[in-house]
């Protein structure tokens, strides 16, 4: 069994309207010194197959439907 | 400088739709040996302060905004 951790955070320069707005919400709460606040999507997911092929299997998830690799990039760690 | 992770997913019993469906597309797109989907969410906020204060003002900002305690559990890590 392999659990494996998918990150999906939008690429360097692509506009982030939730981040930016939680950072909005967060300073009407009246917390100060926030400087950027990202929004990452996770998955976590349990595999029953063998290590190297979650690995590619994962890859693939993403490729074909988690990650939108025009303006996303996704990072897989297996635990 | 410090940069917060705030890690929030949902607590152990609490239905999972997101992951659910997820995992259902996966397995429509020919993924085999998929256990279990799980759908969380991150921050990524960097903050002007010291690190002491840092931590209780992300621990505030989970309870006042970010999180909802009754479904949800949040970690925090400071980088």
């Amino acid at each position: 069994m392999v659990v494996a951790e998918i990150r999906i955070e939008l690429k360097p320069g692509v506009a982030d309207p939730e981040g930016q707005n939680t950072k909005k919400a967060l300073e009407l709460l009246g917390f100060k010194g926030i400087r950027s606040v990202r929004s990452i999507k996770f998955f976590e997911i349990t595999l029953d197959v063998p290590r190297n092929e979650a690995a590619k299997a994962c890859e693939e998830m993403c490729r074909k439907l988690l990650a939108n690799p025009v303006i996303q990039r996704y990072r897989i760690d297996l635990k």
